[in-house]
């Protein structure tokens, strides 16, 4: 299913430039380069554009959020280029800064996708300000019982930022305006370790600028890599009996080593 | 021992932020993670009040100096909010700017706890200046024959400053104003890796967090968790036939799948 | 042939200050302390030059540009001490910023080493601009059919700015005004991991600082040394049915259990 999308990243390899937090860049530079795309982080206000300018895609972080000025200018020349902006509003709710920045990046920028957590999607979405620094707030978990509202909630952030939503938690929902799909990969040790979250909206970002006329499909074949890599890091942790650092790079690993049937064979994907 | 203090960070999983540099930024945030805690690296100064008014503890390592205006911010807040402050000062004596945020630092915040290596301790304590760089000089090593005179030192640096005081190296030592206990676990394939000491102090922040009313106990029980899991890190670095970068993934890893009596088979404190 | 260049790092533990940029900062100061050798990572423009006074080599890594104030002290204090400055000019060619900031500190630097991929250093020689972001570009693959001319060019730019010249790939070109070696160890699986020339930057600069009269020599025997820890490398992760970023880890490992036989044992070094 996702098999075109997959290729199309190794065979463009495309250059993505992603201005993010300090914390986990160097996982996400190494993500990119496991699934074949080419990264570069310049965050520089006297360079942003010129490096764009080069670029297939574009990433924003905000876990570094003193980088906002490069953010705004990187921005703008990407939706210029027409070239796939992912923005992942890392915190959203945890400071009235980030809400202020969220909220002058939703006016002003075209995103192709939006990824995040339950809680920063909310936050987004409705003002609820409940986010646990960066982790999701356990009240916010998706399950059974509120899985049509949150679909419907991604649905109208959709229809309001025309960017497609993806949620990632336990139970990950990738939406548009009138479609969404549940995603039921992963394994809860990718909430131990940091960067699970920044990793899979730089992935996205490989798979999207790949494939710009497909965002919907390479946002969720991206979210499915993820999880699926995580479900076999996780066996991977398990036989050599070791912990959540391994497990963070055996995680990378399955994205350098993944191929499309290795996705299928275990992929939980259901149209909503 | 220790079985409380390591079972609480797990139930409360605290929010440690992090104020640190970029250098092992990403192994404090994943040890964290590891211990149980959720860590957040927020230094914008538009929004660190904002971060520790949500936090239960906070880290100030000097590696990352440019950032003090946020640590004097945030170490402000959390006086007020009297959550556990810990000290990381990173090579001081190694610059006069090193000494001046040091001298600035100590008038101006309560720490809960300070941990450096002996050069950096002696460096606050009495003002010399012999730190290698990042790492302590041979001439500090902690032995048999000065360990009277380091425990002394300790113990007045602790009526001075009211913190406790950590000193890490081939022999540890946790002191404060009147107590001190001698703590002989660790590798020294430890000293090989970067980021032993950022990643000691983050683990020491998120004990205290989750145990604010035994500040002394559990600074010690963060000091043998290193220690124990170095051990077993390094005979799993034997066991898998690689090195030091190994070494240090599994550090981690053993944070992630410590219990008390792993701590307690190993353990070697000593009141002194 | 090396033996004497890796037991003085080990001997003499140099202190190593690294500008460098935020996304491989942590792998250079891992693969520093595997050799044997010490980091730092001071970049506040405020004591740079008191870090560089007490250090015995200096790194000056182009990707972290907004340093460039940090960059232009501290090279100047490094000059003055005459210790080895090594100098990565990352990404050259890919933004005007870049290409300007190069020309400025080739007019006010001596450095001893400059160590780039083929599209970085020929945009220092030729002016000519097709790096493909922090990767080189496919045209500028090194060949039996362009050695020669890529050989006249290191000779040249040697000559030009007086440092021996590195430039990392497939094949390997160390270089003075007079004498070239072609080095063909490594494996195509450094690409896929960031760091890869960053990591060998600051090995060069650890090799020659602790041999400070053997500047060539010890250029060439850091290019070996991450070569053979390269195929090392790649053979474990085969072993072990891992991917990219274990490969990562297995390559620092192998920078710290390396001896001379093992090196000698895979070297393809010639003079050319």
């Amino acid at each position: 299913m996702f098999s075109d999308i997959m290729k199309n990243v190794k065979a463009k390899s495309p250059l993505i430039n992603v201005i993010t937090n300090f914390v986990t860049v160097n996982d996400c530079a190494n993500i990119l380069l496991a699934a074949g795309a080419s990264p570069c982080m310049a965050y520089d206000i006297r360079e942003v554009e010129d490096i764009v300018s080069i670029s297939q895609g574009l990433v924003i972080n905000l876990g570094a959020i003193e980088d906002d000025r490069a953010m705004l200018l990187s921005t703008k020349k990407a939706n210029e280029m027409k070239i796939p902006v992912i923005f992942d509003p890392v915190a959203a709710g945890a400071s009235r800064l980030r809400n202020d920045l969220c909220t002058e990046f939703l006016q002003n920028v075209k995103f192709s996708v939006i990824r995040g957590n339950i809680s920063e999607i909310k936050s987004l979405a409705l003002g609820s300000s409940t986010t646990k620094g960066v982790d999701a707030a356990d009240a916010d978990e998706i399950t059974e019982n509120n899985i049509s509202e949150v679909v419907k909630m991604a649905k109208s952030l959709s229809e309001k930022t025309g960017s497609v939503i993806a949620i990632s938690g336990k139970t990950d929902v990738v939406a548009d305006h009138q479609r969404a799909y549940i995603i039921k990969n992963g394994h809860p040790m990718m909430a131990l370790i940091t960067g699970s979250g920044c990793m899979l909206t730089t992935l996205i970002c490989a798979y999207c600028a790949a494939n710009p006329d497909r965002i919907f499909e390479s946002t969720a074949a991206a979210v499915c890599t993820m999880g699926v890599c995580g479900e076999y890091a996780y066996q991977k942790t398990i036989d050599t009996d070791t912990g959540t650092s391994s497990f963070r790079n055996y995680l990378i690993d399955y994205v350098s080593k993944l191929d499309s049937e290795m996705i299928e064979e275990r992929m939980k994907l259901e149209v909503y």
